[in-house]
């Protein structure tokens, strides 16, 4: 499998359903439009609506049924980015190497992109339940509420975050962190797709462990990268977490235990897609590209 | 009727139900709880949840069902309120006569809040969605929609107001603002307690169109209010609006054509009511009060 050209497939398929959500630039909120378009094609890598996919064609081919919710997904993922970024949260002024929100535009254009595009996954949400066949709606109804309290948990996640800059804590708070802020939007991810395929119970728990770990060590590999990665190509400064005295996995456990803590998640996590053999062979390369990506 | 007698009634009621949906506090987020109480419970008129009751209340008894829409509309007003004060946008220090939100506690705290408010609503939508009978589903699919699609109108109507403070606007973009700002938000409640009291198409129009020009009518007030209220009473500096220049509706009329617009405005949405004799007798009394209130 060349993972790297599926991985860019992927993004091309998400992008282009993206734009079609951008909405009409001549009214009065052109600009606010352009601020949620502005960080929404900024160029993400399209991770968890790729993780909502790719875990539902483990199962079915018609991907069609997951696009509403990937597009969800990966607005409620840059209504959080745009808020976190904010002056009065993290004040930073870069985000995959253009100016973040508020720079770009204002404040308050900032503020309320982010409102916009939180509330927007919803609409996108509404819109989805009205066009559905009776029998479908259980099951999106089902997603609707996980995806509620995914949210939920990444605010709360951001929230404990911030309360304890500059803050020695607790081993379980820094998981606790972790789990909400970047932990449950990805486990919400791998479950939609599930979800939507129908899978077993005993699927939904094999991939929902996956998600768990995967999770987990996507933010390992944020906390090493902050530390040392590459400035140009992170698109952001390196070594901000330490200054900021930041508690992270890296300050904390230090980079060997880091390092040697995401191996053995990035293991596990495919460890548990073994039963699905060649049918998830993309998100195995999924975990390791995880593992070893360098933004 | 007695009417101030059966707000503090409703207000009552409302509070109470809000209580139900206030969350633990003892866990690591326990200061963003705080912060979303304190602002949910901040003494509001409750007026957005008033009309979904007292609406259906015209054609049904068992308010049960209004509940969680009720719950979830003043959660989104009071979102609204948080984000319109932080220094980004309004820059607010006082509201109902307390501190705002992010004086406080602080603007992360603020930003988050409001964040957590604008979710919670849709969490109760989609707690109430999962646990409705299959019949009922329809048309809470329906509310949801019109929901999620009033909330994006309000965020357009704030965006709107804060890109033309200052400058000489139009008669139609006042328009524009004041029916996506407040005005939508309003005529969704009035729609909730109609669709989920099963009325008829004729009916839904009526009664659209009589949220539609209280709408309006509480906007005119809001700017009359803000022109030559009491300060004591309305528990914010008063003549804020023509020091920021702000274009509202006595700005661009004058204070006489304000009041008169208003006058016309009550009694025009008061005949929407009229084939509903005494079943409306509280919502015609709730006109009135919007026109009368000095707060």
């Amino acid at each position: 499998m060349d993972f790297k050209k599926e991985l860019k497939q992927y993004q091309n398929l998400i992008n282009n359903e993206l734009k079609k959500y951008i909405e009409t630039k001549k009214c009065p909120e052109e600009i606010l439009n352009c601020s949620m378009e502005y960080s929404l094609m900024a160029g993400g890598k399209r991770l968890r609506p790729i993780l909502v996919i790719a875990t539902y064609q483990i199962f079915k081919d018609d991907i069609q049924e997951c696009m509403p919710f990937s597009v969800a997904i990966e607005m409620v993922h840059n209504f959080s980015l745009i808020h976190d970024d904010l002056p009065g949260i993290d004040n930073d002024d870069f985000r995959h190497g253009k100016p973040t929100n508020h720079k770009q535009f204002n404040e308050a254009t900032a503020i309320l992109a982010g409102d916009g595009l939180l509330n927007y996954a919803y609409r996108v949400i509404s819109q989805n339940l009205e066009d559905s066949r009776k029998e479908d709606l259980t099951k999106k109804i089902k997603i609707f509420q996980e995806f509620s309290n995914a949210v939920n948990k990444m605010i709360i996640g951001e929230f404990v975050d911030t309360e304890v800059e500059g803050k020695q804590i607790s081993e379980e708070t820094l998981e606790y962190i972790h789990q909400n802020k970047t932990g449950a939007l990805l486990t919400l991810c791998v479950r939609m797709g599930a979800i939507l395929a129908e899978v077993s119970q005993e699927d939904l728990d094999k991939l929902t462990s996956y998600a768990e770990k995967i999770g987990l060590a996507f933010q390992i590999k944020d906390d090493i990268l902050s530390e040392e990665g590459n400035e140009e190509i992170l698109g952001k400064p390196v070594g901000n977490d330490r200054i900021l005295k930041k508690c992270t996995y890296v300050s904390k456990y230090g980079l060997e235990v880091a390092k040697e803590k995401l191996e053995e998640l990035t293991k596990e996590a495919i460890e548990e897609l073994k039963i699905y053999n060649e049918k998830a062979e993309f998100l195995v390369e999924l975990a390791k590209y995880i593992k070893e990506r360098n933004k």
